[in-house]
């Protein structure tokens, strides 16, 4: 420390740097001070509970640090973005945390907060403020997103009732599939892939489709949801462990994209990567006959597909019936632990 | 995989029992689900806003390895809590994100939790959910902290006036002078510090006491606030560059401890690390000449000094004025970056 007459008090960090040119443009929403304060202001609207969620990727877990950044980016806010959707929550706006190796580039930082501007406008959900830090370890990113849904209407988990019919959004597998090729390219041959199929594949682990256009129907129909991220078979047990019900699912009726289809045709073993691989981010709800009708015809006019898999049943555990066998499962849920 | 009548897709994971064993039962509120579902519930009161803050520590760069693990919990939820408070706000739960190496030990987790539990009660801030991850990188927690306040109250950074008191909270300088001592005590008799100041000064930097019984003082009376994270020079330097206004700080009379003023005599030179250390989770404000008076009694009542330490002016820039100088800073701010 030395004394004089100098500005060195009134410099700006090169975090506030990092900060007011790559993620201060995407912070537009008034509750956000351009990130600026120490915290964000919501103003929930009149009558609505928030409902809460938080999820994030670590690089060499759960993406490979050579991945591209604005996938990263829109990877991670739409895995929280699912969440929101499987409760039937109307996103209102997130929180960032990102912890940055020294090595880091800018131009992965651009590419990242280029990513992430592209998905909080197509998802109308906003930059509300953040964290940034330094990290000796790998790159990692926390999301903590907010929806609302009208007072009471958040679709619980536990909520499922035996006679329910089970269905799934979309396609299962597919990611789980597509992170395999993204690291062993050869494996395309051996699936006996055509090119636009190792590209469906790759895209749905690069890039998860979240149904956030399902939110309102799922709150007017579902007796119960999540959305799959951590495989089909490890999900449905959740969620009938939390509602005290068990279900039977019929194998040969989970929706498979043709992508899926062909690689499960070269290598039948692939059934079980397809059913508990996660990172499918689709929702699996229950629902009354009636019901899912309603949400099925819903859906379809929203462009997504919804396929009857199954039924609750009372009593404890999911069974997974195929060819008349029932399937049992070498790591049920994708799960680092 | 393999076919035959066993429970294999029913059983828990080895994440859901880290979370079953440690950290639902700190879930005890209804909107948390007992960790059991995607999302949590908030049901905003009617009137307020909500305050959204978000910060984290990484082992190595925020606490070291060795910190006793209770310690750590508290601080990072207290972090979070100090940006609920110098915004005045109360506070009103959080979601906790956490990334733990696989070699972290069940004690270590056990101790994070009982620490956790002990803050939550004591402000009354519940945990509504969170995420938890294996990391191949260094042990961190991020947490995003929700509070409360009547619409339009929360106590922003940019709305300091000329002509206002600037005054902080508490005393500043502690922690950053802690951390230096609990990295190497040898310290410790180069500053010539009894045993109470060592561990006043330790203390101080394992367990910040973030300010939330002065949210409502604060909302009645201050112009503008932040809480003193990074360092009150750099700290304030931003309060005035959000506010477009400048600052003069009379260096004497920032309030410091016995045992900072100890080894301040004792290295004079520590006047940097002081003012710019950080770690303090004091709160920075800046008042009316009415206001601070009021603010002042309403801490005094809840036992806290508050002091005050220079002026806004119009313009540009702080300065530090001591000895009839002006001092200037080597590193105006904590920052990685």
């Amino acid at each position: 420390m030395s004394s004089g007459e100098d500005d060195s008090a009134n410099e700006t960090s090169g975090e506030e740097q990092l900060i007011g040119r790559y993620f201060r443009p995407l912070a537009t929403t008034p509750g956000a001070f351009a990130l600026g304060d120490d915290a964000a202001v919501l103003t929930p609207p009149p009558g609505c509970d928030l409902v809460l969620s938080t999820d994030g990727v670590i690089a060499g877990v759960h993406f490979l640090a050579e991945d591209p950044p604005d996938s990263i980016a829109r990877k991670v806010l739409r895995m929280n973005l699912s969440d929101l959707a499987a409760k039937g929550a109307t996103p209102v706006g997130f929180l960032l945390s990102i912890a940055l190796p020294a090595e880091t580039q800018g131009s992965w930082v651009a590419g990242f907060a280029a990513g992430l501007g592209q998905d909080i406008e197509h998802y109308a959900c906003p930059l509300l403020g953040g964290d940034t830090d330094r990290t000796p370890g790998p790159l990692s990113v926390s999301i903590a997103a907010f929806g609302t849904v009208p007072h009471g209407g958040m679709v619980r988990r536990a909520t499922a009732k035996p006679g329910n019919i089970i269905a799934v959004t979309g396609t299962i597998g597919d990611a789980a599939l597509g992170v395999l090729l993204h690291r062993e390219a050869s494996l395309a041959e051996r699936w006996q892939l055509s090119a636009a199929s190792r590209t469906h594949l790759r895209d749905r682990y690069l890039l998860p489709q979240p149904r956030n256009v399902l939110a309102e129907a799922l709150r007017h129909n579902a007796s119960a949801a999540m959305d799959v991220s951590d495989g089909l078979v490890g999900d449905l047990a959740k969620l009938c462990r939390a509602s005290g019900v068990a279900a039977e699912i019929d194998v040969a009726s989970v929706p498979l994209s043709d992508a899926a289809r062909g690689a499960l045709s070269a290598d039948a073993k692939l059934v079980e990567r397809i059913l508990t691989g996660g990172d499918d981010y689709e929702i699996l709800a229950t629902l009354s006959s009636a019901n899912f009708s309603a949400f099925r015809a819903a859906a379809a006019e929203a462009g997504v597909a919804v396929t009857q898999i199954g039924e609750v049943t009372s009593g404890q555990g999911v069974l997974f019936r195929h060819d008349g066998k029932v399937l049992s499962f070498a790591r049920p849920a994708y799960t680092h632990f």
